[in-house]
């Protein structure tokens, strides 16, 4: 029987919770179709940076680096500065294991109510495809004469051809599967000099996809016509902020941060990938059970098929959908069920869903 | 009797009709006031380029310059390459005139139905304060090895604390009018030097509102809460790029860009402010009548406000008011009259509202 070795980085707040929930369900995807996970707990986040004042170190880069992939709660505290733990640590791993896509699937499932009027099943079933390690999150520049009168910050952004292309033919191979459109959004009318470099490596991409049209969206129009129009989206590429910011709108389009998934994909294989829900570690809420392992769930379904186990996934990913339509309300007390009664019954409907 | 002048950049496609209709408005809000506009038509836009190749030349911005403020319509025609007018006239206009603040009102008027579920009139009336003249659109950078594998892009954004200072005193001092809270937006966990002069500023300037609260969010956590709970923000600060996205997103949830009103404001006196509907120039429906010139209107209403003759200014703004909520559909052939007899409803209705 095929094992895979899957790295689990809980974190915190409801990271563990959600995560729990998410792997009994990826084992009864696994148990399912006929492969098994070997799982192992590696301590990262914000409890352990509040603990020995260590946000990442080489040994458990080392350490993540031999596993299949990496399943990710949440990280976060709010005693801990901002930029820490963000820049630290996932950043710092996206990098590390050059996981330059980011994929971001924006779909209202059934039964759920998007908060936007008119959107529905039927017309929110999109993708976006974001650039993972680049641009504004390269993080160089200065801040001169901080706290004086005088300050002046630089913020620098750099794109290379290398990590746009991994992101655009990702998105053109992703769209040709699928409705085969691809949508660039950027704002190439204001950032000029990456705006072109975007531009030209969605052209050259494009001609080896004849059969994907393509156009082109402003990231500040594209708060209009995500939420009001998502049916005229299949796949949307963007650059690492943009994504960052149009992803969450998505989020919000297809019912809440809650229901968000997403995989940090290394294309070449050469490190492993890390799957992760949008949401954060929510310490208001956390230990309630009041959390929806949805999001969780659906991004180990990612895993799942990231690792080439693409019929487990579906299995999960409808599973999850399946439970999520049930739901009286999506979180919180309302929800009808905890946290960990939700993770058993999507694992139960694992193996119902045809 | 006072005459103010007033410089008009009537642009392309719908520019020159909704520009119409609001002055109309405009007009009649200053005789009920008591002063009066003189009106010179100044030719710039996307027509003006296609004709002489020419953008902005110094004697067209010596010649703005002499007038106490600039009423702007749209520019831009699919015939002109992106960036030629946003950053050649636009932007470079933003800047020559010092106009570091840009005033986003976001605000859903009674009668208008906003696309998100729960959004009302009650609970929607917030300002975007945008910096207008920094951030990434100071533009500077390189694409070297263009069209090549080994292209790279840099992009570059800069922020000194005199327009950072600006933008942020203008906000606490509207909020001090308003309900008193300021948010702050930016990305302060990825953008650290750039979000640490701009969480400095604030820091530095609330000193000085003991009165008014400030909190801030995430670009990205502002596309859940802005549409979701636009109750919780009075007056919400940023910089330039997430300031173009995010109010684009308010114009959203505020019922569309046909509503959005703009000023870019020089806060100092020392040169013209300029006043913008959002939307764009929307070539397929120029000539047609079906454009909603209440953005323009709003605009112009902002306009009277900056020019200090502030009763004028609520009286257009409520008289557009008053108008859109009588409307069957806020754009199109639906809306039950055309831009122009718009125009004279509002005046009309200039005179008559208390
Ligand atoms: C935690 C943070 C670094 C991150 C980002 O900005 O990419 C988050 O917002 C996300 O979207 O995954
Ligand atoms: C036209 C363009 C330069 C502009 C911007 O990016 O600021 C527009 O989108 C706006 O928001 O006023």
């Amino acid at each position: 029987m095929r094992t895979y070795r899957l790295a689990v980085v809980k974190g915190d707040g409801i990271g563990p919770e959600v995560t729990e929930a998410a792997l009994r369900g990826m084992h009864a995807a696994a148990r399912r179709c006929g492969f098994s996970l070997d799982t192992a707990d590696v301590d990262l986040g914000a409890e352990r940076y509040l603990r020995t004042g260590e946000v990442l170190d080489e040994g458990t880069v080392s350490a993540l680096r031999t596993h299949d992939a990496v399943l990710l709660g949440a990280v976060g505290d709010p005693r801990v500065p901002p930029g820490i733990l963000e820049r630290g640590l996932i950043v710092a791993l996206r990098v590390a294991f050059a996981q330059s896509v980011n994929i971001r699937p924006v779909r209202l499932y059934p039964g759920v109510q998007s908060p936007i009027r008119g959107v529905t099943a039927q017309n929110c079933d999109l993708v976006v495809i974001r650039e993972n390690t680049e641009g504004l999150y390269t993080g160089g520049g200065t801040l001169a004469h901080a706290g004086t009168p005088h300050a002046v910050a630089v913020q620098n952004s750099l794109t290379t051809v290398a990590a746009t292309t991994d992101t655009v033919e990702f998105a053109f191979r992703l769209a040709q599967e699928r409705r085969r459109r691809v949508t660039l959004c950027h704002k190439t009318n204001i950032l000029m000099h990456a705006g072109q470099l975007w531009q030209e490596v969605v052209d050259q991409v494009a001609l080896r996809y004849p059969e994907v049209e393509h156009d082109y969206v402003h990231a500040d129009a594209m708060c209009q016509h995500l939420p009001l129009d998502p049916g005229r989206f299949d796949v949307v590429v963007t650059d690492n902020l943009f994504g960052d910011i149009i992803s969450d709108l998505g989020a919000t389009v297809q019912g809440g941060l809650g229901l968000a998934a997403s995989a940090n994909y290394n294309v070449a294989g050469s490190a492993p990938s890390m799957y992760e829900p949008v949401h954060g570690s929510a310490p208001d809420i956390a230990g309630k059970g009041w959390a929806n392992p949805a999001a969780a769930a659906l991004s180990a379904a990612l895993c799942l098929a990231g690792l080439g186990e693409r019929e487990a996934a579906l299995c999960l990913e409808a599973a999850t959908a399946s439970v999520l339509a049930e739901l009286p309300s999506l979180a919180g007390p309302g929800m009808g069920s905890d946290t960990a009664a939700l993770g058993e019954r999507i694992a139960a409907r694992v193996m119902d869903v045809d």
